[in-house]
């Protein structure tokens, strides 16, 4: 069985390996306060460009984006996020959990909010009677890519960054696959442009070559105060923190984050044409690791006789949509296979 | 300026008042664990026809609501409601506060959801291979009347209960108008029904006579045990808990709480037959104290020099609707000229 | 039977039911947005002597102080409070239940904590290694009087307030009876001191007057914000707020509030000598309403023959302590009665 | 430098890293389904003799304590535990943080608490007549070995165990460092008893042998339900869930656990031994992989220049006590230097 399913199927790359080899019995302070994480986060700021924003590494992604939301909003405010986003949907309410209410936007197919529905948002809890009534709109949650492999262009992630200034929201991006994101041909946007954009962002390293690991970029200065005392308070402080450190400190090193990405972001795409080419719609339009193809039940069966994939949605009686993965550790041969068999299989 | 905007814009009944008066020097212990209370709790029982429930008294509807629902679930549930819901739209997420998602559903017009919706609900829950990264359906919320003056059939609220046991969800009812609701000439459920067809309701008193208070009934065995804990904790239980007694054992008595609805009905038919012959439509049908006239804006701008009314949502470019309420203490003279004034403005 | 075991066993003060009355009828907008809450607020702030201080009202005093603490912590932060704080002990966890621990500190007998302990524990925190690790401490409560009866002096409380402003700690002061400390003859503190030296406190009328009701005043402008999203939230904003303005504008009319207070203080007092000229000694020393003295267990079962009372601590084998409280509903004959009783059962 | 100040200073034992390596690039699912959770789960079944409980992985310790507290209790509940009790000093509040109180009793030097201790509490509470307005306690939380290093017999664990069926509480207990308390030759209890005797427990894999992971081991079937729900709402959900099943696996090949254990207690009485030759005192009595010598602060000093520690007391003007620890991955070189030292630094 090859798996396509998700992007989280294998270990981590090589070169993390070998350095937890190298490291393992050297002795170190921990959560988080030894050299090694020291040296992960000067070369996150480098990669930044920014010298002043404060890095800090967790475990997983939901973890993540609970500790974040909650460190930032007081009770009253919850956090505004396309309907489709991890946040409302699989993180078995972990933002409520921490007491806040996620107020959801109707997202396009490919998993985005807009500017305008930020506005318009905001705009009508202020302009309500009732507003005390009501949940204060206090914080937009955007990922990128989004869960359906959508991409924020420059422009719309700027119009996001302009009208929280207005409103006086704090935008956070959940990077879980930043790298297939950045690395998209399609995409025009950098590291320092989230740096500049965003109030606090995460750079996925679970998906992305590292076993485990997100590494938080909190560029508002309002945001950096006590962050550790969050990170502890949800369960996300590493006792061993250095393998955290380990992990970004060698994603960031010659570029390797941005390499594998990139090799995985490419492999998507021979799929997606293969799919193409074989006559398949698409459910989600994705220039990332992620593709949403829609084939015929009959088909599907017979993909599973050799792949796992995601099932994503039912389009209509006879056919649905899945998705299928890439990621830093998918070899050119499981591709091949794979394509071949789509062409073969929708040529029956 | 006379007060149609809401149902809570005078005080209580006279009789509330009146034993208020009579009984105020007298030495009671506190926290509802009086004699009075104990007859206002019998009389409720009676009035159910079931000797077997538990009630308690709280003093508003958001604090009730976050109370039983914080009490009946565990971390990982979540409240199904309408979209609609008071619980989802107006509380400021006191739900969420205790750390529950609101799982919303498409509401119709009239605010009501149905049994179907909940089980697809339920079965896209238990069906989903990552059913347990999503927030578990485990209670149904409903409002009768709903917040939009709908009511609620006898065969629904029989599908919806039927549904739950099917699927093991709660049904909870939030009566914040209950007495509008079942005397209305359309409605055809009873308290005995209500007692029969869902494991907890509440029959509201703010807004039908009372100065404050709400009177839960907690009809399944298992949601009983411990509960005066949860109206503590929620800073629901009043020290002086004798008034909330002493407000429903009045209500309870010779039918007044019925006996009062039934006439605010009455005038709110009126008005909406006013409204009706002075060619509005309506934004929803509401056969309850609570109607939802559309007026040309220009009309409202006029009909607002003399009276309250709540502004509810934008119809079209030079169209609103509103909504007018009637309650225990609309006076025949205010319905008079209200309706008078509508047929004048209307016909200008 | 008479009670003496609390001081809510009666209804309110005669002046706040004849206003009850003359206003039933009044319609208003709902609440507390009314225009008498707006004469209580602004007598309130005369009293006060500050006319920038923001004034809430709530209804009890569990749900203040969930309320107020949860506006103004952070999640990863705790209150320091007497070990025998009612946040710590009486609230079934209410605190805790919006996410945030209560640091206890060892209590004095009467009920108090100091400035030295709480400056000990901020320096413990911020100079222990691990204070990531711990509950920052952000807010000091106290009580006044407090549960136990005793008084903090003005120079008591501004040592707190010189260590709070040094550590950055807020000071929220519970007044659930604070008519009855500031009347004391022993209590040189005014409602202007309690500006000058707290952050946040409040007036309690459940126990001093009113049918229920507390005034939270907030005198810190970094707290003012959006602090009634907070009331909705916490499930105390009544809908009737206008009842909560008449109870307080009665109790503000004519130094009623304090005129009342003194006279329940009085009362205590005459039930003090009678215990003491008995033969009783206190459990803790009380100048307030409320009184611990010590009785045998034998004369204990006598008493309860003929008036109620709340144990409060067995003090050795015959001996136990209770609490005694008036209020001001007490009346001049039941004093004289206990007072008598107390000397002829304590003669036998 | 060398370190003794934690047992969480390396990596993992070398068996560990081997599979990772062997398995980095095998293809499983994710979030604890693969098959290599699976074997792990059953050689902690079999070790245990149990093939009836439940095993799931969690990342670290305060993650565990938290979920598996807030997975049982119901809102008004709280948690007995050690007033030295790692949830209750070093979580940072997580188990507050999920709406719980933690009730600290009265520890012994060695972190330790008295079924006795637990009878009276419970006692208190149902005994006392404003038992609603306290946080009921329902579960007993116990470290094994505790924070400072003590143990609890099987006889003292049978009367927890004994008094918590009595008193309908649940019994839970925190392994962190449970190898090195299994291990210890003063110990009489098994990972069976263990089974017997408490509700939920978990075999800590962070300080004993592993990268990180803690594996919870649920005996009674009331608990059961649902669990994974909750360890994904608390951020615990490790997405390459297998990286957990390898390392118990590991762990739990040929005993790896326990011969680990085994050593670093042996250790850890090598460098006590040496302490106890050198004429220090104990601050706590400890027969596991913590010890708690009291030197002289100018001993410490000179100490400081090779070796770490953690400051654990100031004793008296001149004297501290200090943890020093031993783990699984101590050297012998190491403790022979540091064995020397100590001799020839307290000879001085």
């Amino acid at each position: 069985m090859i798996y396509f399913n998700c992007d989280y199927t294998e270990g981590c790359h090589p070169n993390i390996l070998k350095r937890l080899c190298e490291t393992n019995m050297m002795q170190t302070v921990g959560y988080g306060e030894d050299e090694i994480c020291d040296l992960a986060r000067a070369k996150i700021r480098k990669a930044c460009g920014r010298e002043d924003v404060d890095v800090h590494f967790l475990v997983g992604g939901t973890q993540t984006n609970a500790t974040v939301i909650a460190a930032i909003l007081r009770p009253h405010q919850g956090a505004l996020s396309a309907d489709t986003g991890h946040i409302n949907v699989h993180e078995t309410g972990a933002v409520e959990a921490t007491g806040h209410k996620v107020l959801p936007l109707s997202s396009t197919p490919d998993g985005k909010i807009t500017a305008e529905q930020v506005e318009n948002a905001y705009l009508a809890h202020v302009n309500d009677a009732s507003f005390e009534h009501m949940v204060q709109p206090k914080l937009v949650y955007i990922s990128l890519p989004t869960e359906n492999g959508g991409l924020y262009s420059k422009a719309e992630l700027t119009a996001l960054h302009d009208v929280c200034t207005r409103c006086g929201l704090y935008l956070f991006i959940d990077g879980a696959r930043l790298g297939y994101g950045l690395t998209a041909p399609e995409n025009d946007v950098t590291l320092a442009d989230l740096c500049a954009l965003s109030d606090v962002f995460y750079i996925g390293g679970t998906k992305v070559g590292a076993l485990f690991g997100e590494a938080v970029v909190i560029t508002n200065p309002a945001l950096k105060t006590d962050f550790r005392y969050h990170i502890k308070q949800r369960g996300g402080m590493l006792a061993k923190g250095r393998l955290l450190g380990i992990q970004f400190d060698e994603l960031f090193t010659d570029d390797l984050y941005f390499k594998i990405s990139e090799k995985a972001v490419r492999q998507a795409k021979r799929i997606a044409k293969a799919c193409e080419d074989a006559g398949c719609a698409f459910f989600a339009p994705s220039p990332t690791n992620q593709q949403f193809p829609i084939f015929p039940d009959t088909a599907l069966e017979k993909l599973a006789e050799k792949y796992k994939y995601s099932y994503w949605a039912r389009v209509d009686e006879t056919h649905s949509a899945v998705r299928l993965c890439t990621s830093w550790a998918t070899t050119d041969e499981n591709v091949d296979a794979l394509c071949k068999d789509i062409a073969s299989i929708m040529a029956e």
